[in-house]
């Protein structure tokens, strides 16, 4: 179950370059990306010729258009055929869909719902990767998995004392600290001190501290995370509330957003990035931090195509929520409200 | 939807060695094929031992027999059991299904329908690649894709101007010009000049040319055509009818030959030739436009592998028929109209 | 149809490392096996955490009990969930299956169907593997296809003399002669004498002589052999009864035990062994026999995923059972009337 009324990650902005289509697939649907003409903004289309459902993204880009290479169509960046070989009329239904598409943050965000919903409001505000504050790492990771395993992962952290043991070293009572929930419109932020601890391996300190983490989870797939070292007792200070984040340990204050983007029913690509504040970092810690978070990604990777396999074995097992489960559980009641309001006929545009 | 009651190209008959079974399969039937004894005649028998499903292409050959190598079961060369190690009765119901099986023109012809309907009159009459007059080259290729999106590639050349844009670079206006249809036994011819352009890049001239092009194709997939470079004013002198080849410009007279067989239902087998006539050509040509074939060749498994994974996602979606496909469209009515003589009761032999 | 209350093998005993959980699926049920604590027993749990199917093989070992690395729930050896972080309540229903578990021979042989019917005694009396007075090799070969067709294979050796020809190179005639048949609890015995011939390809000889083979053979699949050569009128003077295998002639009496473990429907894995008794052998001659049965384990291999692809293209083809089947036909009984022992209500523990 996945909301179609929402805005997907299709791609980073900078792999969408001139005169070179590009293949993506969402919620089972192929779409081609493609950079029209001289303004070179980003256009959607169905990737699949209305001819012979042969694949727009081996076409060849023509100004604003898109010319299938295999029979000759042409199409105009709205997904109508303007242009077909040997033929003079073209028919009124020789058209692919086109895909409401917005450039934020260095994604390319594409619309899979009604087109006339389509509101750029509604677009998770994350921090552009090119934000002169922020030092940015960005990848991507396909994996042979459902995205909502993949969610589910994101949407409960306690995870991270055990499965990235390894990696992330948290302190083993991570998963025993419950954060404060608060409800955001199409998803909702966690908040979470640590106390009285060391610092993570990706900052660790010799002395005990307090350490924040804060995230805001929105659908369809998208965590925007802030989280840094305090001094010992600053959680208390605060009332254990969002602290000030230039009284931040030095090295501490860093930014992550991920975004995970269903391709076909059982696989996923998972979009990432890693920045630490300016003051707080270089291009070199920067990349260190990359290579650190690719390991415990790697490890999420691991456990869930594992998951998936058994999963597969059985696929009507029923699972056994636990308290942890708690954001997953929110998640998915919010998810369903919104899949319902996908398919209200009074909301459609006329 | 693929005729039953044709032959269909299952090897190049080179590559059937004595003493080797050799595995196919046609229409979903797996189908082995060995030199039969003396005569090395080539038998084609069904791939399926009658005891445990074995395949024969494991097995050995013995004469004119052909032994299962899992448990010893001999099959003759009519698909009958005529020993079971260990027991001396052999049930009436123990032989695999025997195919009519004709060399011609290098290629093992199989029949797939109603042995008693099988009339070696009706494969396709091609040039043996043996012929003396023409320098032939051989090869074939396996796609991931449904023979019938191959056949419907052969069908609608107006595609080379477009796909083989790099490789074949035909002029831009080749899919314009309409071709001169005859309806054949089985088949339809194809004629088609285009007038002063340049040669092709496998003929390039610096003057303005006409050119010719013709080719007849067959049920259940067979294509075989001639080309030719002429002086231009060649097709008004002959009423853009057929010329007369010992006109054709130096370098320039070539014939190739091509044949899709569906292995599975989303498998296939292309054979292919290259020939230029030995007045216009070398071995060094032959090899050089065997190079240039397998380039496009393999600009359209890509784009038609593409389209299978295309279609997959949804496989029910409608085509949209254009103008170029009208050949197509003859083509699909007289499969149609075969399949369903395929089926007429009173078209079986008794 | 594969009988559920029997003993599976699940691994090779020294695989099982400490602190090492070691996946393994049997009857398409996902399985972890592991050694606890101190005592090093080898527990097997089903291999699918309660909470969101993941796999606990990728867990880690905590003295007796196993903990999931994905949100760090605990179960102990018998299955019970006994932590779950963030959580002070533990459901009932928290806990995986435990299967039966039994070290025998050098296998870990696993209890598929109701535990309380778990009985030591149904494990088949195969030598150990650490047995002084042979000298064992061990190995283990993974198929694409179900176990039932390794199973036939076993079953009826007839097919030695074909597929084996160019490895165990057994007379021709060996299909010819018939086993002796005795029933065994689940399963059954074949005694074979072939008389008269020269020794197989691992023993050969020069004079003529007579061949023992005998091998018991019990669901769900395992094979016990002995095998021997004797002078030429052995097999008489014993009234064709099993002969003193102190008379076996110099370097031929050997022992081999071979286990089918269906994985997954069209997955199967094959463990054997091969032991010369340390009167007629040595490490060395142990080795080249390895070698040599790996290499007509291959062509079993070949052979049998060859004849599942068959299968595949056509499931419901039905068999044509020939004399020699009748070991097969035998067993199929005996595998049917187990199966329906399976669902019999009257003997499912309370």
């Amino acid at each position: 179950m996945y909301v179609k009324n929402a805005w997907y990650v299709a791609a980073w902005e900078h792999e969408i370059e001139d005169g070179k289509p590009y293949a993506m697939s969402i919620l089972n649907e192929p779409i081609v990306l493609y950079r029209a003409g001289e303004s070179r903004r980003i256009v959607a289309l169905e990737d699949r010729c209305v001819h012979r459902l042969a694949p727009l993204s081996l076409g060849r880009c023509e100004g604003e258009k898109l010319r299938c290479m295999y029979h000759g169509l042409l199409f105009d960046a709205d997904g109508k055929c303007v242009e077909i070989p040997g033929q003079d009329l073209i028919p009124a239904k020789a058209r692919v869909r086109s895909y409401p598409v917005a450039p934020r943050a260095g994604w390319v965000w594409v619309w899979m719902g009604d087109p006339a919903r389509a509101d750029e409001a509604l677009i998770p505000d994350a921090l552009h990767i090119a934000e002169p504050d922020w030092i940015f790492g960005t990848g991507y990771m396909d994996y042979d998995a459902e995205a909502r395993l993949i969610i589910d992962n994101l949407l409960d952290l306690s995870h991270i004392a055990f499965l990235h043991a390894d990696s992330f070293g948290s302190p083993p009572d991570y998963a025993e600290q419950r954060p404060v929930q608060t409800a955001l419109d199409r998803g909702f932020r966690l908040d979470r001190w640590i106390t009285d601890v060391k610092g993570p391996t990706l900052n660790p300190t010799d002395d005990l501290i307090d350490q924040w983490v804060t995230y805001d989870f929105f659908v369809p797939g998208v965590l925007l995370m802030h989280s840094a070292n305090f001094a010992r007792g600053t959680a208390k200070a605060c009332d254990f509330k969002k602290p000030d984040y230039t009284d931040a340990l030095a090295g501490s204050l860093a930014y992550t957003s991920h975004a995970v983007t269903p391709m076909t029913t059982k696989t996923a690509r998972y979009f990432y990035t890693w920045a630490p504040h300016k003051n707080h970092g270089t291009v070199e810690s920067r990349d260190a931090a990359m290579q650190f978070q690719l390991m415990a990604l790697t490890e999420d990777k691991w456990m869930i195509e594992g998951q998936q396999k058994i999963i597969d074995l059985e696929p009507d097992r029923p699972l056994m929520p636990i308290s942890h489960d708690l954001t997953v559980t929110m998640y998915d009641r919010l998810v369903a409200r919104m899949v319902k309001d996908d398919d209200d006929p009074t909301k459609r545009a006329a």
